[in-house]
């Protein structure tokens, strides 16, 4: 059954189309789409099939130079690309039979993913005031799909899902309950499918009964976030109502003194947007050495940049002050596992993170960590680290699928009865 | 040597006297000026002569029926209690060597309690940005006794000292580095005094050389905080910028997703005040169950209160989500320490925050545990637990003592030179 995948950002859509059989997923064809509704709107894709010659459809569609005005109009484009004679990814349209949409909020309506009809679209709008960059697009997504491929099931898989098991306790804030009740206030959690795949690896890896691993997840890239998974199970996350909490991130700061925002405005005359355009856009790693992106840090550190190095050190610290913590959340830990674009490749920030890490068993083999070995920890760990790329689009495509299968099975079957 | 000790609010002065010799000290009278300013004032005192008999000198001032106008007023009380004919514990003013005042917010130029002089006061002055409720009392406690004590040395103890050894890892914000060099943001701590004086006696208790020592103090009452003390220095603690961050407290939440007080404002329209009044006088336990005080809480859950359980939970949890942080900062931990009201009296509490510190080596004994031992983990435990019940004043006086002794000996060797 093929399977098309799609993140769709405010101005950008992600794709992917997975060949699904059984549980399984091969991948046959990826790109994006970008700056919807400006004119300097770009799509890129490569296939399974791509060669050094560029696909013939998208030198086409560059041809006419046709500005991308909508998620319509880019899903279209993609479809065009999809049907290109010579990368021959599709013949027809028609051979899609899911389409699989990552939603950034699920609010506490959804544990899972599920298929999307008129209440799930509603329930997803309402998690637009939790998550008001993030849902709409989704929501454009999916209603431009219902357009293109009209009758073809759709699959809504939440990135908020994976942590619903997260008890009252971890889930809770300190705050007026009526917050809560009233308005959503808690923690959500976010990046759950990336912790969901990852942990499930990891527990593959460790030779135990999945319940009773212990297992710390740590997805670090420009956003960042670190996970529990107690057999199996998330039982606590570090980002919370919204993806600004947690560790210290590329521009973002994580958990604070919730004095400080207040600090901004009240001692420092800050408007709330000002506060607010400073935390998501100017702190973080920004904050501190002027850059965002790792590895222009590592690189400057080395060469002596102190504002660099220090950034680095916080980031380490933070990272493993939630580490500690989850393991104090589950009496011990049996593996570590790194993913994402910092987590996967930048083997430094790895060893900083888990210097300290002895007291849990968990020591670094360094040649393993710096040759990117899927184990880092050296044989006499007893807590093991593991280095495993993070593959949301693959649990998209899995979990698409299936639900797709199940309705078709269950039409059959209404068919029949 | 007799030392006075004050700790002054807004509207209350707290007194101890002591009689110091040789790092020790005595405990001779204590008491608390309330409520100053207003007709209710009141004044409550006790001493080590005391008998059923109240205090004669309390009495007349109570028959005077004069308001206390001011912390000068105040402190001219106290020294009528203090020269109590039947109480006896001075004759004259004059023997009063030393005044010791608890500072909360030192900045980063007090790494130490200090002689207080001209520059002195303009540093203290300097952080009332950072402490608006709390510097500027003490400023007036120390101006007071300017004048009723002339000529007399006093100290000044800061909350804050013990912390600044913590690394700039740990004190800095991931946030605009111009904060930190322009208006002085970054984690400073608080009850300094308190983990200093519970961290050396958990360190008197190991049978370890001082440096290699881990331990972490959990001040637990109203207010909360928890240290990393490594090798006798604090290396990290919960508390920041302010009062407000760190462990759920009483009323306070303690670190938050930033982005909340910002979506009380933008998404629920709450004035940047009221957001400061939530998060200051609304939240923590009191948010959750509607009380702050955890006996009354523990009572309610042990009634099925599901709100007061829910509230013993979290503190639980937060508390332990520090404790595990510390533990993975220090590669390890060799003793937990729990002070303060909540630290030194709820039995309960420390057993559930300790419930998965099994992994660290830590495991509650029950029966030493709700006996309030010093000692209240097992004896194979590795990690070991103690109940240590703070003193900050008995810091104070033998500071303020220490360093009268100093000046006064520098003065003798000036006047014989």
């Amino acid at each position: 059954m093929k399977v098309l995948v799609l993140n769709t950002g405010s101005s950008s859509v992600k794709y992917r189309v997975y060949d699904c059989k059984g549980g399984q997923a091969r991948d046959l064809a990826r790109g994006i789409v970008e700056r919807i509704g400006s004119a300097t709107a770009e799509i890129r894709c490569s296939c399974a099939s791509s060669t050094d010659t560029p696909c013939a459809a998208l030198a086409a569609i560059n041809e006419s130079e046709s500005v991308i005005s909508d998620h319509r109009a880019a899903i279209n484009r993609i479809c065009q690309i999809l049907l290109c004679d010579a990368c021959g990814i599709l013949e027809d349209i028609s051979e899609i039979r899911g389409i699989g949409h990552r939603v950034v909020h699920g609010g506490e309506q959804f544990s899972a993913s599920t298929l999307i009809d008129r209440h799930v679209i509603n329930a997803i709008e309402d998690c637009c005031r939790l998550a008001p960059l993030h849902n709409p697009p989704a929501l454009q997504g999916i209603r431009a799909c219902d357009e293109v491929f009209p009758g073809v099931p759709q699959v809504a898989v939440f990135d908020t899902a994976f942590h619903s098991t997260i008890p009252p306790e971890a889930y809770h804030y300190p705050l007026p309950m009526e917050l809560y009740k009233e308005h959503g206030v808690r923690k959500y959690g976010f990046h759950g499918t990336s912790h969901l795949y990852v942990s499930r690896k990891a527990v593959d890896l460790l030779d135990m009964p999945e319940e009773d691993t212990r297992v710390i997840t740590c997805h670090l890239g420009n956003g960042s976030s670190i996970s529990a998974v107690k057999g199996g199970k998330c039982i606590d996350t570090s980002m919370g109502l919204t993806p600004m909490g947690g560790v210290m991130m590329g521009t973002r700061p994580g958990d604070l003194d919730p004095y400080l925002p207040l600090f901004m405005t009240k001692a420092l005359g800050m408007s709330v947007d000002e506060v607010d355009k400073t935390l998501n856009k100017k702190s973080g790693l920004l904050g501190i050495c002027g850059h965002n992106d790792m590895r222009d840090i590592e690189e400057r550190a080395d060469q002596g940049d102190a504002a660099c190095q220090l950034a680095l050190d916080m980031f380490a610290n933070r990272v493993a002050h939630f580490i500690g913590s989850y393991a104090m959340a589950m009496n011990g830990c049996d593996a570590i596992v790194f993913t994402a674009g910092i987590g996967e490749n930048d083997a430094a920030m790895r060893k900083r993170i888990l210097e300290n890490a002895g007291y849990l068993g968990c020591f670094v083999d360094d040649a393993k960590n710096d040759n990117k070995h899927v184990e880092i920890s050296t044989q006499e760990s007893t807590c093991r680290a593991f280095v495993i790329p993070t593959n949301e689009e693959l649990v998209i495509a899995t979990d698409t699928a299936k639900l797709v299968a199940q309705t078709t099975s269950l039409d059959k079957a209404a068919a029949v009865n």
